[in-house]
C-alpha cells in the first residue's frame, strides 16, 4: 500500500511548542467523517463508541463517570452525528456537542437506554463496536435490534486510530520524554534497601512532575519478581545484586507513555549481563527492521529469532509490542504471524524480554514511529546496563 | 418470601474490629457455588466473569490491569470453576487460585483467547456475563461459539451481589463512617473564595487519610454547577450565598461509599432553604418507607411525590437510587416502577434532589441497608442546612 503523503511525518521539523493547541471541533470532525467513510468501506453501516479511548478521539468528550449507564456516539451513514447519553450528563455533553457538532439526545433513568438507541439506528444494519464498550449495553442493543449485528472496532476497523497526525506525535513524543526524564531521575535514587513499592511511587510522583495527568502503571520487578512481567510492585526489599525491570507509564494530554529498562543494583553477575545484550540486540534488531510495507509479524519474527538463537526462545513469553495513542495498548500488535504492514504514523511499542523463573527477568521497551523510511525512537534514554546503588 | 434468617443484620451486635479478616477461600467458594447454583435456577448453564466488581466479589482476583487481553472466570454447572488468564498473569492468578481453589488456565499472545475459553464451555449453553466485560470479548466469544448465548449478568442474576452478608455490612458500614468523617471535616473549612476543584481536593485526600484506598467521584457543584447533578468539580470559585452540593465517594477495603448534603456559604436566602427542606423531606419519607417485600418502585415514587407535591416534580430528574457493594452502583436500582422487593442485607443509597438550571441544586444522599423490620443509614450526618464559611 502506497503511503498516504499526509502521513508521513517530518521528524526534522523543528518541535512544536508545548504545550499543544487543543484539538478542534474541525480535527473532531474530520476524525467523525473519516470514521464514517472507512466504516463504509469496511461494509459497516456505522460505528458506536462508548465512553474510553475511541470516543475520546472522535469528539474529545469524556464523561465525568464512566457506569452502568449508556453513553454513546452513534456516526452512521444515514445522519449527522449522535451522542446519545443519559439525562444527568446532557450538561457535560452539550458542552462538547458546541465545540464538536455532534447532537446531544438523552434518556431518562426510567427507559431502556438501548430502546432510545434503536431508535436512531437503520435496522439491519453492522455496526462497529468500541472494544471496551460494556457487555450490558452490547447485549441490549442486540436484545432491543436483533436484526443488527455488531463487530468489535478492533476487528472490523483495527486501524482506526493506529496513524497517527502531527498533533498526536507531538504528544507521544512529549510523554516519551516525560517518561525519560522519569528514568533518568529514578536511577540516580537509590534502590538497595528500598521496596518495590516506594520506587514505583517514586516513578509515579516523577511521571506526575514531568506532566503525566494519570499514572497507569509502576512495574518494578526485583530479583524473581522480574521473571513475572506483570508484576506491579510489592513489599520485598531490593538487594544488592538483583536484577530490577522498571516499566512505567500513563498518560500526558490524553496520549501515552510506556517504557521499559532493566538496572541492576551492582554486579549481578555474568548471566544477568548476558541476558540483558541478548534483549538489548533483540529490541535494536527489531527496531531497525521497522519501514513502512513491512508487516507487524516480521518485527516480532526479528526479536524472537535473536532471543530463538541465543537459547531463551521459550522464555520469551510475550508479544513483541503494541500500539500507543488515546490508549496504552491499541492496534497495531507486533505478535507472530501478524500481516498488518507498517505504515507511516504508527506508533507502537517494541519490548521483547526474557523471564528466568524464580530468578530474574529483563525488558527493554521504547515506543518507536514508523517514518516515511524506516523508524524512529521517541524513548531515548542508554540501553546499556545500568548500575544503580 | 420470607426473609432468610442468615441474612438478617443485627445491628445492634457490639461492632467487629477494624480492620476486618480478610474474605477466606471459603468465603469465595461458598459465592461461586451459590452464583452457580442460582445459575442453574435462572436457567443458565454458567457465568462468566471478568476483571472488575463481579471476578473480586466471587474470587478477590483483581488482574494487575484490565486491558484488551481477555481474563474470564468461567462457572459452569458442568465443571469446577476454572480462572483462564493471559500467559502474563499466570503468576498473580495462581496466587489467587491457591486461595480460592480455582484451576487456573492461561492463553499465549499468538491464541484467540475466545477459541481458548470454546474449549471450556459446552456449547449450546446460555451464560451470565459481568456486565462490564468488554464488547470484544462477548462478541469474540459469540463468534467462537455461535450456538451460545450470552446475557448481562444484572439482566438475568440482577440479585447476585445486592444482599450482603455479615462482613460485607461491616466493612459498607465502615466506608460510610469515613465518609461521614470526611464531611465532618470538611464543613470545617472555608468555602468562600476557595475554587470546586480545591475542595473536591481536599475530599479526596480526607477519604484517604480516613482508610479509602481508591476514590471514585469528589463532586463540588457550586451556585448553578449544582443543578448538574454529575457536575464534578472546576475552577468556578465559590462565593457567599452559594449553596453548595458535596456527592463523594470510593472504596474502603473493597466497598463503596457514596453520601452527598448540600451545604451554603452563609445565608442562600428564602428558596434555597425551602428547597432543601422539600429535599430532606423526600429523603426522610423514602427512608422510612423501607422495609423487606417494599417493592424498589416504592421508595422511589415516595420521595418523588413529595417533590412532585412540592411542585418541582419535573426538576428531580434522576433515580432515587442505587445499589452499593464492591461497586459503587449496582442493582437493586430505585427506579420508577421498579418491582424487586426489598430484603434484608441490601444496601442501597437513598438520594433525591432538585436542580433549578442556570441557579443552585440540592441533594441529600444516605446509605441505607435493610434490616429485618425496617431500614437502616450507615450515614448520619446532619440532614439539616449547614452553613459553611
Amino acid at each position: 500500500m502506497e503511503p498516504k503523503r499526509d502521513n508521513v511525518i517530518d521528524l526534522t521539523d523543528e518541535a512544536p511548542r508545548w504545550p499543544p493547541a487543543p484539538f478542534t471541533a474541525r480535527d473532531h470532525a474530520s476524525r467523525m467523517a473519516r470514521t464514517i467513510r472507512l466504516a463504509k468501506q469496511a461494509g459497516l453501516d456505522g460505528v458506536l463508541a462508548s465512553p474510553g479511548p475511541d470516543l475520546r478521539w472522535l469528539t474529545g468528550y469524556e464523561p465525568p463517570a464512566t457506569t452502568e449507564r449508556l453513553t454513546l456516539l452513534i456516526l452512521s451513514t444515514h445522519q449527522r452525528p449522535m451522542l446519545l447519553v443519559p439525562a444527568l450528563e446532557r450538561g457535560d455533553a452539550m458542552a462538547t456537542a458546541a465545540a464538536t457538532g455532534v447532537e446531544v439526545v438523552h434518556w431518562d433513568d426510567e427507559r431502556d437506554p438501548c430502546a432510545v438507541a434503536a431508535e436512531y439506528l437503520p435496522p439491519g444494519g453492522v455496526f462497529g463496536v468500541s472494544d471496551s464498550t460494556w457487555a450490558s449495553h452490547v447485549l441490549g442493543l442486540q436484545r432491543a435490534m436483533p436484526r443488527n449485528r455488531y463487530r468489535a472496532l478492533s476487528a472490523c476497523l483495527p486501524l482506526l486510530r493506529a496513524v497517527k497526525d502531527a498533533g498526536e506525535l507531538f504528544r507521544l513524543t512529549a510523554a516519551a520524554a516525560a517518561a525519560d526524564a522519569t528514568y533518568h531521575e529514578i536511577v540516580r535514587m537509590p534502590f538497595a534497601g528500598r521496596r518495590e513499592e516506594e520506587i514505583a511511587a517514586s516513578l509515579a510522583g516523577l511521571l506526575r512532575q514531568f506532566g503525566h495527568e494519570r499514572v497507569d502503571f509502576t512495574i518494578v520487578g526485583s530479583g524473581p519478581h522480574g521473571a513475572d512481567p506483570h508484576h506491579e510492585a510489592g513489599d520485598r526489599v531490593i538487594v544488592p545484586g538483583d536484577a530490577v525491570v522498571l516499566d512505567f507509564g500513563g498518560l500526558m494530554r490524553g496520549y501515552g507513555s510506556d517504557t521499559s529498562r532493566t538496572v541492576t543494583v551492582g554486579d549481578p553477575g555474568p548471566e544477568v549481563r548476558r541476558v540483558h545484550e541478548i534483549v538489548r540486540t533483540a529490541q535494536q534488531e527489531a527496531f531497525e527492521a521497522v519501514r513502512p510495507g513491512v508487516p507487524c509479524g516480521h518485527i516480532d519474527r526479528v526479536a524472537r529469532e535473536v532471543i530463538g538463537d541465543a537459547g531463551y526462545g521459550d522464555r520469551f513469553i510475550h508479544r513483541t509490542g503494541h500500539g500507543i495513542g488515546v490508549s496504552t495498548h491499541e492496534p497495531p500488535y507486533l505478535v507472530p504471524g501478524a500481516e498488518q504492514p507498517l505504515e507511516p504514523g504508527m506508533c507502537f511499542s517494541i519490548e521483547p524480554g526474557i523471564y528466568l523463573p524464580g530468578r530474574f527477568g529483563v525488558r527493554i521497551e521504547d515506543i518507536v514511529a514508523v517514518t516515511g523510511d524506516g523508524g524512529r525512537r521517541l524513548n531515548n534514554t542508554d540501553h546499556s546496563l545500568h548500575v544503580v546503588e
